[in-house]
């Protein structure tokens, strides 16, 4: 039989055993009208501090449900440093990316605007939503942040030096993704930054913008030609297993 | 200046220079209506079988458009043996799929039908015309094969020796995939498949079956619950990294 798994939700409340609190009206909303909730079930919640926790259904009213947190399932654990910096590209893709970032353990997200980039919006607290969602689907426990859009010339002339930024380079001039992974592993790079350009690539002084820069390493993900999305999910995906939380 | 890249078509007729051919109605469509092409203005073809050329526009009718080949632009390069089976999912994730395994390299497509998959229909020909188009966009040369939907147990007790069969295993059970993959690699192993569990995962006959085969070894892509379509990218962005052809 079908393991059922069960529902599990993101709590802006300070979580500990014994408190009492309602939902959200739109949480509130799904486990009453769409997941049909009864009275003493137990769903799963997690605040992005404190682990995750049994929550009990404790009144159902017409506005809103009101659990109370009875255990905790899981102490909390920080997603190691990882940085996803992607141009904004059309709205399906772009949601994709917020998804698959959070699922992929990207712990900030910054929409990053370049000389090609198709748009300069980024519906901020749009992406923070998904990333909840994707949060909760995938049993992290802490939630990525969402920056504001910044410009690529600003995101590099005020670089974190703290973190080593690795970018996304098509034009097959820069070391294969094993390699460059494998050595920053081995050097002892932990907070790591993934730079992905827009579908038209970066322009010439982007490239030598971030060649000239002491903290930025240019990566080759072969020669297909990645749309911008799909990069960027390959980029995380490959730093999780050479270098970071998925090596074990 | 942004540089604009050629358009780009897949064509199902035998390409050699000099050849002269009328293009498909969808695809002379394209070129007239949404592309704006005019006479003499050169587009690359590929055939998946002879590599890609520049075809020069030598005549647009009401119905058709006719191109002659007029340089080779490179030679065929057939992409390593990668197979990627998976579970169909819902329409917009099975399409996600499709494109992003084209893009990674994925040769040959099998949509398994399992005993937690959501669906056992796959429109196989939707899924050709999609990898096609993907093919385009990534300058691939061959386009992967498409198979018709098959039952996990009769691809088990059929499966093809020459293959490595890779199947993602969320119960932690297996090892991390720098080790599996890393190993495949040391080992000679080059024509490698992965297999995508549906939302619900793999039964547990399932996992037994796949555990007790010798061609078979399990996967672990770390610890958060990844979607089935982002294990699919995950599995075959890694492969390609740590095994594959985007190993240099």
């Amino acid at each position: 039989m079908k393991k059922k798994s069960k529902i599990r939700l993101y709590c802006h409340h300070d979580l500990s055993i014994g408190s009492v609190f309602a939902l959200e009206a739109d949480q509130s909303h799904y486990l009453c009208h769409v997941m049909k909730i009864s009275l003493n079930n137990e769903i799963l919640v997690f605040d992005g501090v404190n682990g995750e926790f049994i929550a009990s259904i404790a009144q159902i009213s017409k506005k809103s449900v009101i659990v109370k947190i009875i255990e905790k399932t899981r102490p909390f654990i920080k997603t190691p440093d990882t940085w996803l910096l992607f141009a904004p590209l059309k709205k399906d893709q772009t949601d994709f990316v917020i998804q698959k970032a959070t699922e992929l353990g990207a712990t900030c997200i910054v929409p990053v605007i370049t000389q090609f980039s198709i748009t300069e919006k980024a519906k901020t607290q749009r992406f923070l939503a998904q990333a909840i969602e994707a949060c909760e689907q995938c049993r992290r426990l802490d939630v990525p942040e969402i920056k504001e859009p910044v410009s690529l010339n600003k995101l590099v002339s005020a670089w974190n030096k703290d973190f080593h930024l690795f970018f996304m380079d098509e034009t097959l001039q820069a070391d294969c993704v094993y390699e460059v992974f494998n050595h920053a592993q081995s050097s002892g790079i932990r907070k790591a930054a993934f730079l992905i350009g827009p579908e038209g690539g970066f322009s010439d002084e982007e490239l030598s913008l971030l060649r000239n820069s002491d903290f930025a390493t240019g990566v080759c993900l072969g020669k297909r030609i990645l749309r911008a999305e799909t990069a960027a999910v390959a980029a995380l995906a490959c730093w999780q297993a050479i270098a970071g939380d998925w090596r074990i």
